[in-house]
């Protein structure tokens, strides 16, 4: 049966177009500094804000129209399937993401929540045949049940350790069947409400022996999954252990894990932890470590975590830059971890985001490429950091100085000729840019 | 003697050039919606940040490099005058703005500042006689001197309120004298440091008795300015009096001052304080009180006010929309008090930060007045809102109807057909508009 | 039957006390500045947190243990009743408050609802006979239905309105019935998502219109009870009207609806909304609008209410300073609008964490009567404004001056001795009063 | 001569006391759990924030009345000196710290500020033959002079980096010269305006490069300081690179300078960063990183800086219990990193504010050793975590399990037993502590 009958296959119609179903900027076949737009930008959806998701918050009950919502148990998670792939392919979306609660309802023992698990994963592989949409990567969710209250790998609880590693070699079983290209890591409840009753060296300690045993695991059954951790500071943790990207680089490298992982970087997650999402990307790029994206967009005035579909185009212009410098996303992509507004509960409305958050990217993937092909920020970068080429400077880059040589230098300095960052008109330049980039 | 002598006046030369000391989108003369867009914008120059600001920081001591920096005392304060009319002639601005203390140095007493002021008054007079450039406001700067250490109208000390009016007065002549359209009240010490030492309740009431005075006087000498509150939350006292407008609008009724003063609106005093700028700036419209805009941008990562040049082109559109929405700014404009950042030292840094503050907001304008022409929100509000012209609806908006009629059709109710808020629909067709407004 | 069976009655039993299940600080009947400390705390428990809620959050399931989850509809409105008074009574507290919804399952349609609503009123009724607890106040809760999705007295929808109508004329006859001494309005869903669908100045007028039919009916009805709003600045909205206590002052004033309503403050929101919890009871008390207190604390840290049970004691003595210097709290109180972390999901965690609000308001109330009876903030005042009692600053007060006059004498002003505002010193001083209060 | 006259050797009189000049809490003789209050706190005056600065804020000028404010140049310098030690001996610390230009103007080269530092060092070198108090750590001030204006070891220019490496070698030389036991890195500049014209890779990689050559020139003058990195997260940059502990760890592991540095953790640094101070103070404590303390507090409502004196004793209490678990701060003290409010301008606050704070961390210290002598939280650790001292939680801990063991494990789960948290209760019995601390 079809859930969006009245709904076509959305296309590209171009910025001119005034149908609200139609692409206006998102033409996945068009080529973009040597690509397709489908093949840089590896957009995927999110199956738990469209497709499981009811509009509740903590002050409201749920409000989305979901037509599938008239089943329940099984016959609901396969109606969620059937609506899910007929949803990629009206989208044209090349990826879907979830966490195994997301496709199946837990059983009243693991035992029935892996055969819930297998019936379910065994209909999406039967979709899979004759769908485009490939699976960029399946989680755990090792947060929603109460017996996560304590953490799930940081719980103070062994039994729940154990629960929880069940839970994820199940997810890396699923992961393998159905080709996932990446495995996640989000710790929602790795972390803490209080300092005052947690042992937060021990927890830190069990999280590292926890991701040892899952990279042998991976490896043991032959899933080459790209193994992502997904930083986020706080929420619903008073501090979560895996804070922002520079933390999980640290907990990493402390816990010798660092050729292990990447990171699934958020832009909601970003801000939540007081930095711009170009920041936490371009810090995982240069360090290597850049695995994927949950492309969504955050409030800068609230205090929680949003997820909003992404219409920002100068965050999008950036987001984008960073990951053309990365030379694309790899095995990741661009996934929206985005839910529709309480106040957007209608299923068109969950066309109308993606379309919204798709355009987006591609405007800011367009926008990006004609930064990197002009040269506009190579250059300034260049002239800036043009005293490192040469003289004392390459002397300190080659790493052929001391601390006498580079006072003996500093003693003959007379004056230092400084140059204007240019802040003002490098950002005047990148509003051009964008203003002009569908005006060709 | 010239200051900028190789920039030579800013002109138009459209989205398509690349000479960066050119307006792409400002264009003086282009109509639109039926004004042009100079009559509409009334950009302004602030002084303080143009002229005499340094580029200290509470770490770092001055970078500015400025060519009027040779001199000091009067002769600074005479170049500076000098550099200000050639910069607003080759800016092309109308406007501009300032402070006591901007323009004239503080003698040794308060006799000998108002000589000073005196003397660089006729100097400005006299050069607004052969210049396009007008008043658009003044101000009493009331808050650097450490006299004003404990607040100035709400000071402690009795001898630091008559100081300040002493100001004020002053300031209301000069205003007269130079013709200024406006104003201002920024209260910058009017607040707390503490609750523990202070007298909330006698501070508010001589600031009402203060404003009062200021009210009468400027009567008295015919001084006929739009009066206008600047609303900041915080910084530099932990608490400011004038908050946000809400909170100078619940001061101005209980002193009964409503109806003679209106809101300067700054757009990173709103994000301060928790609002968005277009959010200050509709709460003002609605309440009749938008007086004026102090056009720049907060970073909203940053805690503090940063007073950056407007660049974000969706915030300008949104407070375009409110400006245009309320008929204009009457007697008000768009002053930019932003400042080039530390490191953007040179003096071309000065010309690019206003070429790309005023290129922002004429692409504000433009997409802002399209979205009015399309009644793209218009529509979209007449539907919302469509059972208050009908029924029980339009009982509840003529006051015909009370809780008991309300009880009695509540009680027929079966469902309560909602719509969505289309949310993600809406931010997208607003990004049609501005990715499409210089595509034609 | 009882729900708390092996918790006795919490009893004062002194700071030396090892026994968490006895008061160390709060003694009923202890007598402070001439009044029993029950008598000035006037304590309330706030039947939704206690009661009803799960312990789910935006990530979590329900977790929390509750006795009377073994039964369902009516008849598990009829156990939270019976679990109410066992409680009120072991805890020793006066007072409880409630929203509709807790008390009785919303029917299929309003007349439904309304009958819960008797049947579940009539108990209450009943058990007040033999309780001392009172009912502080009660409200409806206009937020969680899916109804409410676009706001209440505010929606886009008439029906809406009525709805909402019907639900608080309701609710007024629930307060006289039971004696209820306050009404509160918190507007959860009165604000906006986003500006751009939101009619905001019809939206506020209906809100007035609303109020003042919410006035009218309690004085036909003969309900006597204070009318109290109940400011919060964000959540669920982005942006709701209450604001804070100053823009529900200013929405009060401009809709002639000043003299009718006092404000609820509630800590949590007081610093979601970037103010100290005791500068909105300041700024209420001087405005002689302090009607109530929800007694809770926010974590400064997280941008989210957290609604935690109040234990911070610098923050309970400067709340209890302002109360005690607003002569108490007249038909308002202190209730307990905080909830155990969802961690802390045992039955007796209920009662930790009300004796540990309890004790920490009691702390504050004592530290706070002594600061008052050696009048150490006192002292400071009068030292301070000692300028305005005579001479120029008498003329200010007594609105004898103008501006002339003030320049006159701001002419013959050589220097104006200013002293220091000690904010360290009296800290410290605080700190001494806070760690001597029960030394003695 | 003498700076402060009409102040005596600041004394412990008891908490009785009512003399506003006397330690209430503090007695540098008392014995905790082992040790003197002196021994174990260590604090330091700040040169800074006590003798150098003058209270000026963004929007205003000096306020500070300081006597030796008659002189200049050099010879101000040496004042300062004098002032210096009559305020350590009065205050009874024993210890201080500096940044190379607090002690000595800079000249106009380096050769010439060389040569000031010279006349001063030797100064205090004199001084501290007949006082007890010694060096804490002394620094290089690379941030506040117009060369750092794009960096000091990330600036985008050699010579500067040059120039930076010459101050700290200086620097090194004076701890040598002086006996500091700590040199700190605090990078002010190390960190972007905008990352859209920065090379991150590049500075990141000199700045590494910077301290390696530190390293070695400590090593080769056998200066055996402890060496300190101060997180900060901005301010005065938008992001600086050292955001918190855990950024700080993540580069000095990256860069293989982990057993070389430990952290200078300060209060307002940590709340800034989105974290509590004892958040930070465990995670450096954990990780065997934590090395000197920076003793101040923030404003939780305002988004800067503030460098308050600490008065927050739920802070102090939870910082000393850090400082304590980590067997105190070895090389490390509590440095007051605070600055008198502006309006506390006189000199006599100087003393009311070190006061102030050092009362505060004894009475932390009193709390903190009693909750550890009574292993009120070490109990609830237990408790909490005993499931990995037996069975499959010791398998864990031991690693001697993997994903298939626990699988099997996890199945053969019915129900875990969880336990409260017990948050409310915990934050009581705290509270008791506290205010129990001095009614013995």
């Amino acid at each position: 049966m079809a859930y969006f009958e009245n709904i076509d296959k959305i296309k590209f119609e171009g910025a001119s177009s005034k149908n609200p179903f139609a692409f206006k900027f998102y033409n996945p076949e068009e080529v973009v500094g040597g690509k397709s737009m489908e093949e840089i930008l590896r957009y995927a959806v999110s199956y738990w804000h469209t497709f499981t998701m009811d509009g509740s918050d903590p002050f409201g009950a749920g409000t989305m129209n979901r037509p599938w919502d008239k089943f329940s148990g099984m016959d609901l998670a396969k109606a969620r399937v059937d609506a899910s792939f007929e949803f990629y392919e009206k989208m044209d979306v090349p990826f879907f993401c979830f966490h195994d609660v997301d496709i199946a309802p837990e059983g009243s023992n693991l035992r029935e929540s892996n055969q819930n698990l297998d019936v379910i994963v065994a209909m999406i592989k039967d979709y899979m045949k004759d769908s485009k949409a490939k699976l960029l990567w399946n989680t755990a969710n090792n947060f929603t049940h109460p017996r996560f209250i304590h953490g799930a790998a940081t719980s103070n609880h062994a039994d729940v350790f154990a629960y929880s590693a069940a839970k994820v070699k199940k997810g890396l079983e699923i992961g393998k069947e159905l080709g996932a290209q990446n495995y996640v890591f989000w710790g929602g409840r790795e972390g803490y409400e209080t300092l005052l009753n947690t042992n937060m060296k021990l927890e830190l300690d069990n999280l590292g022996r926890f991701y040892h045993m899952a990279v042998d695991y991976a490896k043991e059954i032959g899933f080459d999954a790209q193994f992502l951790i997904e930083p986020k500071p706080k929420e619903p943790t008073t501090h979560q252990y895996d804070y922002d990207v520079a933390t999980g680089h640290a907990f990493l490298q402390n816990y010798g894990l660092e050729n292990h992982f990447k990171f699934n970087i958020e832009a909601n997650h970003a801000t939540l932890a007081g930095h711009t999402f170009e920041h936490e990307l371009h810090y995982a790029r240069i360090n290597n470590m850049l695995g994927s994206v949950d492309a969504n967009q955050g409030d800068p005035l609230l205090g929680w975590d949003t997820d909003e579909f992404p219409t920002d185009l100068w965050s999008t212009t950036l987001a984008m830059y960073e990951i053309l410098k990365n030379g694309g996303l790899g095995k990741g992509g661009l996934n929206f971890d985005a839910k529709v507004r309480r106040g957007s509960f209608e299923p068109e409305d969950l066309f109308h985001a993606h379309i919204a958050g798709m355009d987006a990217f591609a405007v800011g993937l367009k926008v990006a490429q004609q930064l990197i092909d002009d040269k506009v920020l190579d250059s300034i970068m260049e002239d800036r950091y043009q005293t490192y080429t040469e003289g004392i400077g390459l002397d300190i880059v080659e790493g052929k100085t001391d601390f006498h040589k580079l006072e003996e230098h500093a003693l003959g300095l007379t004056e230092i000729k400084q140059t204007s960052g240019r802040l003002e008109q490098i950002k005047s330049t990148i509003n051009q840019y964008l203003l002009q980039a569908f005006a060709k």
